[in-house]
């Protein structure tokens, strides 16, 4: 192992104000919630690596070819996907090694990110590689996670326990068989929970590739015939409570607007069987997946999930990267959102039904303050969702608690999300947001805005209570 | 009286940046301006309670149930407005307790806002009362704060008196006879100054509720035959003109939109004509408000009337509550505005009139830098109108202040306005202002952009000058 | 020279943060770039005053009468604009001096701004008046910097020199023979460099003011007949190799909306052959301009020129102004900007083209976290062009960086820009960058988000290598 490469420490005030006194007081906010367990209510690991608990296979499938905030900023600075192994399957040696170089030789690239952050977080506290990357040492540092991945202390399940996860929701298709959460579920010597959540969003979307073939698929497995409207309706609730039975609290939808306007039966039924027969117009299928958003908060009114809604990106950006390596790879770009008047058809049906719980997400950071704090200030069922995705980081986590705690105060918030596919990362992004929030709640104080017993309290409230109240996680009984 | 819930006292160095260095120079800001007299350019008041110096009924009709700030985010968590006496007239005691006692029980849930931070500071300071509210204390404070409003140094006049207020300004139906601010200028034991606003908003939108009958009384009270559109706009410049024989010195107005193109003569009459028949379509009814708020523009610039814009909000966005509890209940969300197309019709043709003057709020922030400010900042006529509603924040007025100043300097913004009906929050809603007001201005000296005695004049310019300029409240002569 | 006016040093730690321990390490970082070269990629200095090398005129020619920034603020609180010499050519004394008392009267107005910031930084260190301007010494003030003027050590060349410019990028029409640029590349005695920037926006624009006439000259100027579209383009591509013989590296293009979608062939053959003949609409002119700036694109992917875009702007917002003083006087109001959707055309054909530079500016801040960033973090070609315009001020250059470094880092941001006819203030604007960069640098490092080493590393690079990477200047061979 070479030397050569610059040590460091993560230093235990990483993320707090500069200002002493305030610095202080964060500390000592932080101190009350460093070690409560991670409640992670939207995320994209795969159930089946916990189940099944195989060894992660190296350090490039774990840190860098399927996690798109580092693939995309690499590729930013001219590295082919394909050499970061892509849209590849599984990696041998050789393209392991290839993927973890062009990580390490772009290791500056990343200076000031929170993908930066992260990864020096879980380096250092995980794998106790705290020098910084970079191409001399780029094949040493593969070897040290490399043979660690290789021992048990680093299988998933371990890490699950060492990174003190309480409850983790994953994201998964309504026709998914949920089989891996089963397994989890019934085997004796697993103690965590990882809960499933509805995911509809390519059956709400006539115009969404390979539609008609869902909806086949949709109907097999609810055992419900789907050739009709209310066939498909049925089939949904009836997979929404397959869902709950298997520990689901909450739905997720993620679509370019927030339109709700219901349609009248009729149209419903007109527009359901043209699409079936694939003579809907586009302005149909939008119209439908309007529709069918709002009859999700209708379900959620009768079945209890909670709905969350990460709208207003445009997925797939760049066509021929998507035609060679698929989507997720690092061109979802955020475009501009409305809220307000799109909300509207589905607040007004079902915005104070007791029970209803609504999660607002925006990667639109005009619409804080504009729209979703005030919708989340009036209606009982409107949380605002946390800052997600591009926003996930310092600043924007600052920014956010500014923007909205005026008018919604702590207590409409969601709690914090990770959203990631990065299983390693979950602890280094939970605990940035701790010291965030805590940085945030010592202005507060420092400022006399907010006494320190209060700030104690609301820090916790953020860490544990929200997310938990939000997604509806309360402790199973 | 119990003792169990925790006091507070309000700390001298409130809101003021936690840097010592900057915040002794905020002190020293602070204190310039700390005694000013308060100048009121806009909000809610009711002109009657000084006119009739009643003492105050309760404290829940002072501080809950008028006041959709408070019963806003009490509703969030799941409060029934009837519970807090919404829409419901005078309350016994028996219903005025009850909505203190819901508003002491969710107390915490105000933390970090400023409803928060204004109610304590009106509680400590007008009622001695500097006890956190909480349930098992609500009889008690109630009764305490009863008890002082019964006394003559809690009336209105008393409090307008003790609040230092040199001049307040309502808003008012142009149809409005103004008896009670005739009543307040004819009283010689009365030394304050009210003056009303004329806020026609409901007579130039065709299609908002009642437009016919209220064009009907406008032709009665203007004493002008509204039959015609010549005769409409004769009315609306008549009550005008007795507006401002009343004292009055701008206008107030509030569409959802900030369109300003003109209608040639003959659409202007065409579609006047075809609303008073209720034939008018709604396209048509939005393009002559349009050309009704130039005309306004135009009126401004003969009879010399500050035109104030507070545009961009979605009103009654609930339509079930505002069914069961009527306007101003809390659900007006602000929506996306544009500013730079939508004005520029007005702007060409008023924009460089000798003293008209245009003050333009917004509750979006992403136009302070990107289309106020540059606006203000070349029109003689534009003043950038203060973070205002969801926005009169600690945090949003000075992302306020660092996002106009760049291209507006100071002297191009209007000075704070509480907007309120809330008259016991007056005082700590300027105060708030000043306090922010000296901590930005303290950032500016901290950071060598401006010698701490221009900041000294800057402050008493943003807390005096700027309001009566801008709104043209001069001292009367 | 009279006394009475208050003196002011400029303080070596302006613009850093006031937190001690933050002004430390901003006062180091900025310590290594303080007395870098200047490379000022994009700006509208007049390569014939280097070239000519003539003295400046008088204070007001070179102060206030051409620069907008300046006047627009005069305006905005009541001075004509003909007493500032705009429109008027060259002044004559009596109205140079006339121009120079007004901004003195009005320069408390000027508080808190950039203009002023500027200013006092050029008054002081190149023409050492260090006291504040007013209307009492604002004869001796023009007389001190008269002076000065007169002398060689002012003269456009020395001061080249003293400000320490290595590369100035002037803004030239497709057209220009560039003669200036040869004149001053072809003297021995001259040692800077000057490189021209190809800025077609009104050849571009068939509805643009003179387009046929342009195009006409267009023709003649590349020798190519530009009667037909094939004509048109092979014209601009011949102008574009000129301008690179003359050493240009960069296209600049300020449409107000950024679309790019392609035209078929026959399309754009029609619609230009329509436009020649004045037949052509407003909407199929604007689809040529989209489809134009594709074709800019594509060319730049086949020259190599890099493409810097300025969207988002109402030019001449203010008719009569216009017409009375004509462009570029001060009411060029940004407007509301799109992004994702408007440039997917282009970056989707162009935007991983191997050496396709393309820099993004906006004038509309919400797009930074949103829009511009997460582009510019996947697409090699992309680069987050500098707060620009109303945003080249501090807490806009903070607010920008803070917005876009987690998304982008910093090495897909695109330097400093002055954007200047004011060429007194290039150093003046470069320092601040520089400072505030600084500032913003020393925050990450003292909440332990990256090491002063690392951060002495990027205050390098955002100086010096990232624009000339973006706008390709290196070092000439």
């Amino acid at each position: 192992m070479t030397g050569s490469s610059r040590r460091y420490e993560l230093h235990p005030d990483r993320l707090f104000p500069a200002d002493p006194a305030s610095r202080s007081i964060a500390r000592g906010l932080y101190e009350r919630v460093r070690e409560l367990p991670i409640v992670s209510p939207h995320g994209h690991v795969d159930p089946g690596m916990l189940a099944g608990d195989e060894p992660f296979r190296d350090p490039a499938s774990l840190f860098v070819t399927p996690d798109h905030y580092v693939t995309r900023l690499l590729h930013a600075h001219g590295v082919d996907l394909a050499e970061l192994g892509v849209g590849q399957g599984e990696l041998d040696e050789k393209a392991a090694r290839l993927a973890w170089r062009r990580l390490c030789e772009h290791w500056a690239e990343f200076r000031g990110t929170p993908i930066r952050y992260w990864l020096e977080v879980e380096l250092a506290e995980i794998f106790g590689v705290n020098r910084r990357l970079d191409a001399a040492t780029a094949d040493a540092t593969f070897d040290e996670i490399a043979a660690k991945l290789a021992g048990p202390a680093f299988r998933p399940r371990a890490l699950y326990r060492r990174f003190g996860i309480d409850v983790l929701a994953t994201t998964d298709d309504p026709c998914d068989d949920l089989s891996a959460h089963a397994a989890l579920r019934d085997d004796p010597s697993w103690r965590g929970r990882v809960v499933p959540t509805f995911r509809p969003d390519a059956y709400l979307e006539p115009s969404a590739p390979a539609w008609r073939e869902r909806i086949d698929v949709l109907g097999r497995v609810a055992d419900v015939d789907t050739g009709t409207y209310d066939g498909y309706v049925a089939a949904l609730e009836k997979r929404r409570r397959y869902f709950i039975d298997h520990g689901a609290t909450a739905t997720d939808h993620s679509h370019l607007d927030l339109g709700t306007e219901p349609l009248v039966a009729r149209e419903a039924y007109r527009i359901y069987a043209a699409a079936l027969t694939g003579t809907a117009t586009q302005d149909e299928c939008t119209a439908f997946r309007r529709h069918m958003l709002a009859q999700m908060a209708r379900m959620s009114c009768d079945d209890g999930l909670a709905m969350a809604l990460h709208p207003g990106i445009v997925r797939n950006h760049h066509g021929p990267t998507f035609e060679r390596f698929g989507p997720d790879t690092g061109h979802d770009i955020p475009a501009r959102l409305e809220v307000t008047r799109a909300l509207r058809p589905l607040l007004e049906r079902y915005g104070t039904h007791p029970g209803f719980h609504l999660v607002l997400f925006t990667v639109d950071e005009s619409l804080y303050s504009r729209e979703i704090a005030p919708l989340a200030g009036f209606y009982p069922s409107v949380y605002v969702g946390a800052p997600w995705w591009f926003l996930d980081t310092p600043d924007a986590i600052r920014r956010f608690r500014l923007a909205v705690t005026d008018s919604a105060g702590f207590g409409k918030t969601a709690g914090f999300v990770d959203d990631t596919r990065a299983f390693c990362s979950i602890p280094a992004r939970h605990d940035l947001s701790r010291r965030v929030d805590a940085g945030v709640l010592a202005q507060y104080v420092a400022e006399h805005r907010l006494d320190e017993d209060e700030a104690t309290e609301v820090i916790v409230q953020l860490t544990d209570r929200q997310p938990r109240r939000a997604f509806k996680l309360e402790e199973e009984s």
